[in-house]
């Protein structure tokens, strides 16, 4: 399986595999059932506390679950997941257990009921922190309590959604600027 | 120059330049004042209108002249860029004309007075549509009013900052998982 082994990671530095912006997976429980969705729409907002502003349409059957349940795991897939992804995207917990139907592993979070999908490179536990923009924007402003990110690869393959059914793939990494920077703008 | 040549492009769709997560450049104007920022935390909101929530610093010069101004232009720059891209980012407004100091071109903008960086892949123009955010998060909210967007190429290198001085380039695109996309999802 893979990405199974993970370490604990500060929850102040989810930035590096958030803010370059992956689609993620959504993993929420409530009342005995789980559920997953798929995210493009989301930002960091601070490093500390770890802040996650992220958009759930209240068409998803996971937004009355994330809004009563007050938590969610945020999880980062890679490349190998892309199907899965596409069809958890296209499908509805109303209907389907997606975990059953895609073959995918819930494991037991730390600090939250909701459940960390083994096979994705990163988990970050999340407690919902502000929930005034619901109403208005259906945006929940989490904070990550807990971090757990793959110990390999180092540099992942992520998918990063452009609409139309498209993904952009990670590239290369490159620290050719780092040079340009100050200390305290890294 | 590159990217001189550009299209108007569809303000509901500008999510397709910016969920892929890329960071961008924020060029603002205020009482004959210019500057340009760089900024990697911002996210879609909603298609029409079609807005963007973006985390601005207090720290940076540009925050009062967005604040104040209440407009701006979120920019898309590419490879070619990225050492200006580091530059505008340990830089300061106060200190320095960015626009003469690297070298950018300023052009104006069609319904904001904030200037079009003309070396960047797309120019979206941005109307402050919800100051409520800003003082308990330097989250700015705004309506693009008005896109512009390079004929070619199709899909630009853009640069998806990772923190620690480092940079994810984009990837290769891939249209192979659109056939599991329900026509109204995509």
């Amino acid at each position: 399986m893979p990405h199974d082994t993970k370490t604990d990671f500060p929850v102040a530095n989810v930035r590096r595999f958030l803010e370059p912006g992956p689609i993620v997976l959504v993993s929420s429980a409530h009342k005995g059932e789980a559920n997953i969705m798929t995210m493009g729409w989301h930002m960091m907002m601070e490093f500390q506390p770890s802040l996650v502003g992220c958009i759930i349409s209240s068409a998803n059957h996971s937004f009355e679950m994330i809004r009563k349940s007050k938590q969610c795991v945020i999880n980062v897939p890679t490349l190998e997941l892309a199907a899965k992804v596409a069809k958890i995207g296209n499908s509805s917990g109303r209907d389907i257990d997606k975990f059953a139907a895609f073959g995918l592993s819930a494991k037991p979070g730390t600090l939250v009921r909701a459940p960390l999908i083994a096979e994705c490179y990163a988990n970050f536990e999340c407690l919902l922190a502000d929930a005034s923009q619901i109403q208005k924007y259906n945006m929940f402003i989490f904070e990550v309590v807990k971090a757990h990110v793959a110990t390999t690869p180092k540099h992942p393959k992520t998918l990063h959604y452009r609409g139309d059914g498209e993904f952009m793939i990670s590239g290369t990494q490159t620290r050719r600027y780092r040079k340009l920077f100050r200390p305290q703008m890294l």
